[in-house]
């Protein structure tokens, strides 16, 4: 399913530029190199348009915004925009200040994002930001399970309707949705709440997947959201080995992921479409 | 003796605001996590007050100030204050340049601190800017070891009377004090001077186990700080087993914060009250 | 041959400040504690000439550069200059962008390095902002091999007359050079460019052994060279032993570093005299 996704990574590794946050900056732009790409972190003003001009894809991570950093990501989101680079948003927190929540806002009325993922309380925010109907949200939890999957799948489809960009709620089911079409995925450990950074390295991995594949938008974005769930896996099953803990789980994380294949991701992947 | 601290912890997992360097800050972000708290790191000025006031404790650490950080710290303290939320000093370096020795001077002026964490010689210079009364601080050394105890525990009893924070003066030999009670704490290895960070994690544990529990901040901090101390115990045990460096420790350290209970901590805490 | 650089750096471990990027910062700041000094990051314009004044080398790294950092640069070095104190560059990226070109040429110009590492790329762009000669460097390709390495060290020598810093050109082959001598050197290995971070903690490692060798620069920067290269091949020994990743790497790197001695590296290295 995800073969030519991660086939064209290996062929052509697409640079990725960050403007993101100072906490998981290191862990992203190690988890874009185990995943095959390259990173390039700029966020001065005078230099974004031209760093995402050699790129092939821009993410955008408010997890430590400010009002230097938002104005250039705001600049760089314009540039790839007219350069047709994908463009993805983690909207970290959004919802839990006003800073961040009108940062959001601004950001989806000046720039068109490709990709927006995020945890649920994030992407209910960005549906209050992205258009006039609100009828959707009204209903939906804090997390998605199976009991309200049905109805999260249609939230997902039509904010992607509305927004223009693949939408990706993750959490311990993740749903990758387009207008048309949605990828329920079960990937993933607990143990992956218990780092920081996940979200972020998810984000930066599809920044990389859909960098090298922006015709192929939802299918990279679910190729990243299963294969770093497969990581996930794989390095909770190293730390019971090892009777180890956080620190380490969050080592063999990466390990897994510069470790991981076409077969690899084939064999584990847990993805249905709905 | 810290079962109690740590219940807390697990039943009502705090959630911890900091504003801190970008040296440590992932570090510090993970032992929130692996200490059983939820960290968010946020600094823009115009989020702060609404950040603490979702969250059970606030840490201010000075590692990488600048002008537009310090005022973030003041303003996040100041509500922080008002709600009555526990706050967490780290002077990092204060004595080591004129504006870190005026920011701690400025911060003490403006905010009530609940604990103030540092090694001799920031806590002398929190001495030098927290009144008048010069006379204690004259004759003290510069670490504190079983000949100066004695005298670094009146020391410490008196900055608190004077500052009305607990003080924790880090070393090979720790002090926590109230202005009537000090707990001399001796767990720890020397290898936790061989890595960035520890001080900073230590800060950052004392943050969450002071945001569960607000009303011991003494024994709370005195928790946190035996149960680093411990968690370097064991992490040295381990990199000798592997025949590892300090990189492995720092894994190993925040592997064992997350592994860490209560009955653990009060099998190897080494602490006594003076 | 580096004997005498490593036994002074036990002797006397070196506190090196540096004004580095947010991306690597936390590793730059481990390795220089495994390799045996003491690290004090801080860019804030008002502290850096205090600060540079208790401090044995300063290192400048313009990964993610801002005007404010920039400033606080100049400033560092300028003072670092007056002192005596090696000041050494790594110009990230330096070409990538007319910002990080001309900020380099701006360094160049108010500031005189001791030291200035880069890859090909880089330091191509120091040789077109370092004088008014530009003949040399009209045939150098983009990666040091065994065919173009002659005319690599006539460049790297000239390059180090121009600007009267030792230069040191980095990647699968190693120049270390001064006007007048260039050593090559062979340790590495290729995992050491799949996580980030190599480059900007090889910089920190020579302004650690510059810091305590000032007298010495090209050998202390060929013996960082030498030894990084080493810890790579290690670390790589130790990932195929334990089947693991990138992430791994990172760490056996830095526990590398910590663990070297004179002997280990004496026995380990590849350098050559041209």
């Amino acid at each position: 399913m995800f073969e030519k996704i991660l086939t064209t990574i290996s062929n052509q590794p697409p640079l990725v530029h960050s403007i993101t946050n100072y906490v998981t900056v290191n862990d992203c732009a190690n988890i874009v190199l185990a995943c095959g790409g390259a990173p390039i972190m700029a966020d001065d003003i005078n230099e974004v348009e031209e760093i995402i001009a050699i790129c092939n894809a821009l993410v955008i991570n408010i997890g430590t915004l400010n009002e230097r950093t938002v104005a250039a990501m705001i600049k760089a989101g314009k540039k790839a925009n007219s350069l047709g680079r994908p463009v993805i948003l983690d909207p970290v927190g959004a919802g839990a200040s006003t800073l961040r929540t009108n940062t959001v806002f601004k950001l989806l009325k000046e720039v068109q994002f490709s990709v927006i993922r995020g945890n649920v309380s994030e992407i209910k925010t960005i549906d209050q930001g992205s258009g006039t109907t609100k009828g959707v949200d009204a209903d939906i939890s804090d997390a998605v399970n199976e009991e309200n999957l049905d109805q999260m799948v249609v939230f997902a489809k039509a904010l992607s309707a509305k927004t223009g960009a693949v939408i990706a709620i993750t959490g311990a089911i993740d749903i990758v949705a387009d207008r048309h079409k949605a990828l329920v995925i079960r990937n993933g450990h607990p143990m992956m709440s218990r780092i920081t950074g996940t979200g972020c390295m998810l984000t930066t991995v599809i920044g990389s997947y859909c960098g090298a594949n922006p015709d192929e938008l939802l299918l990279a974005t679910a190729a990243a959201v299963s294969c770093l769930g497969l990581c996930g896996e794989r390095a909770f099953a190293k730390v019971q080995a090892h009777e180890a803990g956080t620190a380490s789980f969050r080592t063999y994380l990466i390990d897994a992921m510069s470790r991981m294949d076409s077969q690899t991701l084939e064999g584990g992947m847990k993805v249905e479409t709905r």
